[in-house]
């Protein structure tokens, strides 16, 4: 029998992650239908509900039912959900009653102060207005892993919010091997002198059939709009309030047609996951996945693997060429498949290609780790981002907007957050990988357009584990490897060999 | 100088504003873009989050910041905004400390269950689905009167969270009042004979063109955008979420093209209302207006006295035709306006003609009465409805759907509320008189389309109090009158002489 101590905690936890996800729906609705004047109150709701979250999490009350739990928890089975539960209430407690009030409050208050002065900063795409908030928060993190402690690498402390358990040691020398396989693979590309045609990409698209498009794609991929929508808005993302109300979310520009698909398919990777986590996890710890790698290898599984394959738009090209029949009618499938797999060094992370996105985060990871070690100085940031852009990528930044101030992250405090991209890239791949030994005619399925067996491959795999295992367990028990950067760049030399020859 | 202890009431104050507004999020969310399976998720995140601003609200560190004000505000001036804040503060403290945490749950839980049980019910027009529900939330309501306590009649305990300081012997005596003067009035208009044509009220007027009629009605009225947006829903409600985030919802269907202009009236009303009250109100219990029956003078006072006026067909008839020219090509003014004000017998309230509304609410308030007294039980009430309907308004509802279960109210656990919709029907009267005083060439400025007089003396007599009154304090203080069902029915007699003739 539970006992009643456990009982209690859950029902504690249930009513943290509650207000939690108000939060999110608050954010959700800033997001996407606020309207312009709402934004102040808004931010005053938020605080007081991350405030009473917080409250009710770190209270004495909490901390002492997990005193009370602990001897039973040691004659239980580690596999069980409750002791999975446990685990990580116990972890995330012990790391949030480790950061003071008062610190979680002016990183609070910094940030949301710095957020501003970012946009405005990008906007004018002058780095020096945002510098010594960015000076803040970077002092405000170092102080937030001090206080949360580490062993090897002060960075380690900051990472574990993203990828429980991984260790900066583990990511540097997980980059490295990357780095040293993609290098071949960019000059490759770059010495092909292949031409691939990409002019009517940007063509005019009716918004309202883009929109009428990705829905179709969710619905295909399985994404269950009885317990979702889609919805528009500037930067998308993927929102979970239960298991049962994911919402997607996505933008719509006349002359970005494979923007809105793109991220239709990510979002949905995202969304296909927290709806695939078992009901029994909701209003839990668990209900959220493995990590940031993990959920991220569920999107690019579905943006990049799915979604740019041939045997997807085998599928697919047809279907679109009837929504826009006059916009598509002098294009082919093979012009179109090559055109959403063109490879060049470009500014933006969030526009990458496959083969150089991983160089982007390798740079951040690289900033961020010196910045929080004291090696690197604030002031220092963009000559050192538009070096390395030039070193990894080949592309000099024209700017600031264009270079170290692309990304929201460091003004919202998410440091230690961008390695998490390129694990789940990597991830990604041994997962699909491990798919394809199980379902080895998966690509002839993507060319009727059939995705139930992948979909639910993942399912059984991995969602159904909800966030009771550490990533690097998680990979372990699925592919029977550790975290591995090989099988990603093997993937990455026969497509692209394909499209751009011997590489 | 304040006190100390005011500025620290006021922002504990503002906290559970912040929580309050929180929810009104979420429930406006569920009735508008929540996917069908997010209802159970989101009434526990409503349910916890009732739970905390309750505990907030009730907490003894309130109690005892009132009870340090106490000697200050008995040296104040009763009149400032601060004194009206700490009066409401202490009212409501003392009410909702009578309240149990765990009652205040329960109901939450249990209304938020109910809601859905009742649109399945209604669906299916089947009372029986709905019973068991409505029995629950009678107990509860019971529970919460008796926990509240009450002098006179226990439905004094619920009317006073709609109408505060209004009495139960008093709405029986303006019920009756108001009943001795409809019964001749409905009975003069059905021996009339006039006949008045309707037909082209239900041919079908495309819903996006509605849409948009509807903005440009709401632009017109003064509704600030930027400070808010009109969704769709299935039944039409106005919220706010601060004075700088007020939204409307409204419904369209095809064939009821009227129903969605008075929406847009009637939440646009409301929406003035809450748009206009001062900003320094917001985050205090001032920011809410006077009462539900004020709130409904204002939604009543757009709706009817000024969008069932000829002066509002005069300027808006010739724009509704731009809308749809095919549709309305063979209709004139004169019959718009009278098909709008067509009075019959007829099922629904909230389709109800301006004479018989009332009848509507008499017959809910005898039910609720009943209920509450224990007197009625719930399985009783679709045959009572019934026969009420019969002998108040001379229709027999044909099911349930048309019935017993057309409001959301019970459902919600809203027992108290219907006589404010009489009481605001009174109360647009007795402003609106008063309006007509001060402008003399009100319906002038309506056949030119102009509203911002009205709106100006609204805002500067009503809204500029927001909660500082009770509500019948305002309209003492407004029109030099108690509540009265006079002027109300004499602008009826006056009105519809026009149309049918001697009444």
């Amino acid at each position: 029998m539970e006992p009643q101590a456990l009982n209690e905690l859950k029902e504690k936890i249930a009513e943290v992650i509650d207000v939690v996800h108000a939060i999110s729906v608050l954010e959700w609705d800033q997001q996407t239908y606020m309207p312009p004047l709402g934004g102040e109150a808004r931010a005053e709701q938020i605080a007081t509900l991350s405030k009473i979250a917080h409250e009710m999490f770190t209270s004495p009350q909490v901390g002492k039912l997990i005193h009370e739990l602990e001897p039973y928890f040691q004659g239980q089975s580690p596999d069980s959900d409750d002791a999975a539960f446990f685990r990580k209430v116990k972890r995330e407690y012990e790391k949030d009653t480790k950061l003071s009030p008062d610190l979680v409050s002016r990183i609070s208050r910094t940030t949301s102060l710095a957020r501003d002065k970012w946009v405005e900063a990008r906007k004018e795409s002058n780095f020096s207005l945002f510098a010594p908030y960015l000076s803040q928060i970077v002092d405000l993190m170092i102080e937030k892993a001090e206080s949360l402690g580490y062993q090897e690498s002060i960075y380690d402390a900051l990472v574990d919010d993203y990828e429980p358990g991984m260790k900066t040691s583990r990511i540097k020398a997980i980059f490295e091997e990357l780095r040293e396989g993609l290098v071949p693979i960019v000059r490759g590309i770059k010495e092909s002198g292949v031409e691939i045609r990409r002019d009517f990409l940007s063509r005019k698209f009716d918004l309202d059939r883009q929109f009428q498009f990705t829905l179709k794609i969710l619905e295909k991929m399985g994404y269950d709009f009885q317990r979702g929508r889609q919805d528009k808005t500037a930067h998308p993302f993927t929102v979970s309030f239960s298991v049962n109300d994911v919402r997607v979310t996505n933008r719509f520009k006349d002359t970005l047609l494979t923007s809105s698909i793109f991220s239709a398919l990510h979002e949905g990777g995202h969304a296909l996951y927290d709806q695939g986590i078992p009901e029994k996890f909701d209003r839990t710890l668990l209900m959220r996945g493995a990590s940031y790698g993990v959920h991220e290898s569920q999107s690019r599984t579905w943006e990049n693997l799915v979604g740019r394959s041939l045997a997807f738009w085998t599928y697919w090209f047809a279907i679109l060429k009837e929504f826009f029949p006059q916009e598509l009618h002098d294009v082919s499938l093979e012009e179109f498949y090559r055109a959403v797999n063109f490879v060049e060094p470009s500014p933006i992370r969030v526009e990458a290609d496959e083969v150089t996105y991983n160089l982007h985060t390798l740079l951040r990871f690289e900033l961020e780790v010196g910045l929080i070690e004291r090696k690197i100085k604030v002031e220092e940031l963009p000559g050192l981002w538009n070096s390395k852009m030039k070193e990894y990528i080949g592309y000099e930044p024209k700017n600031d907007a264009e270079g170290v101030l692309q990304d929201v992250h460091w003004s919202d405090g998410y440091f230690g957050y961008f390695p998490s991209y390129t694990i789940g890239n990597l991830f990604s791949v041994q997962f699909f990988r491990k798919a394809l030994e199980d379902i080895p005619d998966l690509y002839e399925q993507f060319a009727r357009g059939e995705y139930s067996p992948l979909r639910e491959w993942m399912r059984k795999k991995i969602h159904v584990h909800g966030g009771k295992y550490f990533p690097e367990e998680l990979v372990q028990m699925v592919c029977g490897e550790p975290l591995d950067p090989q099988p990603f760049l093997n993937y990455l030399r026969e497509k692209y060999r394909g499209i751009y020859g011997n590489l």
